[in-house]
């Protein structure tokens, strides 16, 4: 992977540095890049990835098809070819060079049906794609008309390219995390109610970043993971429901049914800011992207 | 712990084993045992135990006290002292033995208010609380009326004596798990959703128990953990959303803000059936107590 | 309207019989009935219409879109010229007769895109509809690509189709309501609160049709409207949610935010069982489409 | 009625005017008032309330008991006695007056058995209930402890002299309304969608007191009935889900479940804010009291 540098230092650099530097962002296609060069300096990687994404959405159709014909088709075979290092990286580790005899059978078979009725191959960003999603999309997306199709190919390329455009360049530090549970028994916020924020880590563990105690508005003093240290990546919330029920009498801890409530959810975009309400009570709750 | 013996054995047994066998079950009380020795056959523990139950709850006031107070007090003191196996061993699992200074003197002044308010010491299954919980649910029961509060010492009981009847006899095997998981964008049950049964291990760890797909109805084709295989504990519902999410279109695994979904609960009588329900969308879940 | 004949009577018509009487069904299309009629007997509407719906969709391209072109377009002009005394009176019923000038230019102007772009007349289930969701849906099936369009004016016509169907034909009685409520507070269901059944009258009015109290279950001893009495409608379920919070001390109705609750929910298919579930507590609740 | 007065005038009078305008809010207990005159002025009758209720709470068990018994029980005996236009008015609206014998000497076996219990009256804020909320309440509060039981009395008596303080001295203008509205399809606010504000009358009849189209945000532009125009009542939104659901492609009208939502609530303060939120798809919807 490539040094991750400052959006800064990429909004003062020459226009030949910044599209060399964004060159890996989109397959083959350093005149994305090029095409917004002057519109800089940039406050966000989220303004500057739109910017590119626009440039994209207004191409004609012919032009969009051919910008989607120069990306690989995902299959053994291509990665044995001449693709660039991003997509052997991405389609590797969604295990597509190891895949078993059958499964590569099925695959090349929905490449080739998909190739001859839109045109362009199949694009899927993999990085958290898994085998299941894959087969599972590709069959959903081959029924799709011409115009929804290039859409969502349109769509995959816009992730693609902004988890590359990450790998690159550091956010901004505009993103953070808060939650707020309210307590549906007595219709007040939930205070003092202990909560921990865990991090779904890449080999599969977890680790704890931060843990409070609810204040009287149900919440935390101040926003979590502020200041650019938010990052790309699952979260989750752990809410100890069995003390604050005890406390209150709603339940005994020998016998409440929700001993601990867990709300795992995932930021793509680290320089947003991820609000996670929770309505609790002893035999129910709900939670749902907050605003 | 004792061996564990079956239900079927106890049933069969004479007065004098059945009431030796459960013995340990209610501190210094194997009068509660021997009163319900003629009502057998029991079906269930459950019925056994609502039968001994039913006898502590036919008290008058005095005799309930009486009752009461021959179970210790939570603290160090009370470990060095004369109370049951049981007991020690459940306080000490707790960390009561191992208190710091501050918090031992917390204790015992909360000890005191209480036996002086009450007229017995404070009464908590001990063997599902953290610290936290037996400080918050202490002080929240000192302010409770000596009618409530008997209610819920005799609660706490019941709790107490349930976790060690299940120590001392097997379950009868009619406990179950099953999930049933609602698409509220289409509501129409969620079928092709891949879903994980995990266990919570008492070494802090997670064991996967079960996996398997939801049918046409959104369930699992028959309910889980049946046959006497259901224990004590906190199991977990785990939701392959993101790939469900995909296959239909809500949304791009590489920007789902839900990408699993995991529900946990716990199991304090492994001979009922738990139900859990989900309704599901991309921006929001519910989950409840089915019945 | 039609006399409603029995389902027995039309299983046991001639199929000359059968296909007159079923021929206001689909636009100019007796055929679509003919194709069925050997199928015979129907257990119910909705496996009739299925039937009927099947032949449709079993078109190719060319023989849907000239089903589709017999469709008369949703505009004044069209009331006036040779449609069905069925479309004129659906059509009568949304306003299309007495549109303003501006609302009338504005609907050509969108019969006129719509027609050069698919090859059909817009075709909308407008029964149901208002002016504000005829133009909403225009606007946004304009923008669909051909296969999506197709599909969706197919999905009307089987709307349309069904609501015609039951002006001729008396439906099996095979549907029924009924709701289920719990209390998450206690995580057990709400026995004891007052429910009320009500119909939305066509004048705008509302009737009550049936009121009980939630039994051990937390429903209705029995199924409501069972045995042919349910009809399409919409119809709303109260909760007395004071009474019920008052004599569990959750809140005085003095000051109960939820005083009552009320889910509206609409029955296109009578021969179908709604389940109306409420996850209730003083500070919130959740419904959803049961099964 | 008397003429209602401006908190303005209140705040200003002699401090035997101000005793004087309160007497009617306390039964029988003028000194309430007088304890607080000192402390003007009141920014609100919410400040002006809890003060009073505050120096209720204050009273030793002795004084508090003798302050409760001033009351008059419930029962049509009461109402031929000595007690205050205040209680005769509420009680009657009750239908205390025309109970039937049965329902009247359950009445009076209840008052009885409460006073032998616990010294004093039964006391409920009448207005907003039922006679099966008064008999549902007066059992269960039958059960309660001592201690649980006076801080009901008192809890009940806050209601009842809130709503007579309302009578008397109008509200400040801090109080509004507002909803908002989360499409968890998308997991964005739902814009665009069409609601009613609607007031329930005391004939049973509805009014409706506005509409708006939801903004960007998936609310209104502004708070609604802000400056003084709410008042204590009931309320009720009513969201147009079948035009948002058709515009959206998520159901066509003819076959939506969820045509419309209606979610009433109660405000018994009108100096407060009161946030509804709804989270909305086709088969759910979830809603709480916000903050």
């Amino acid at each position: 992977m490539q040094a991750v540098i400052d959006l800064a230092t990429l909004n003062d650099a020459s226009d030949a540095e910044f599209v060399a530097t964004l060159a890996p962002v989109f397959e083959h296609s350093p005149w994305v890049a090029r095409e917004v060069a002057s519109a800089r300096p940039f406050p966000t990687l989220t303004v500057l990835h739109r910017a590119m994404m626009a440039t994209l959405s207004a191409l004609d159709r012919e032009a969009l098809v051919t910008f989607l014909r120069v990306h690989p088709p995902l299959s053994p075979e291509s990665l044995r070819g001449g693709t660039t290092p991003e997509s052997i990286a991405e389609q590797s580790a969604l295990g597509i060079a190891t895949l078993d005899a059958a499964a590569a059978a099925r695959l090349e078979a929905l490449n080739a049906a998909y190739e001859k009725r839109f045109g362009f191959p199949f694009i899927l960003a993999v990085r958290k794609a898994s085998l299941d999603t894959l087969f599972a999309t590709f069959e959903r997306r081959l029924a799709a008309s011409d115009e929804v199709e290039r859409a969502e190919a349109l769509e995959e390329i816009s992730a693609i390219s902004w988890m590359r455009l990450m790998d690159l360049v550091r956010p901004a530090p505009t993103g953070s995390l808060s939650t707020h549970v309210l307590d549906v028994v007595r219709a007040t916020p939930a205070s003092g109610l202990g909560v921990e924020l865990w991090r779904h880590d890449q080999d599969g563990g977890m680790t704890r970043l931060e843990a409070f105690v609810t204040n009287a508005a149900g919440a935390s003093e101040r926003d979590l993971l502020g200041g650019g240290r938010l990052a790309a990546g699952t979260y989750e919330w752990r809410y100890d429901t069995s003390t604050y029920f005890a406390r209150h009498g709603y339940a005994t801890p020998a016998r409440a049914y929700l001993g601990s409530v867990k709300v795992a959810f995932t930021v793509w975009n680290p320089e947003e800011h991820f609000h996670v309400p929770l309505l609790l009570s002893p035999g129910s709750y709900t939670t749902y992207r907050g605003n």
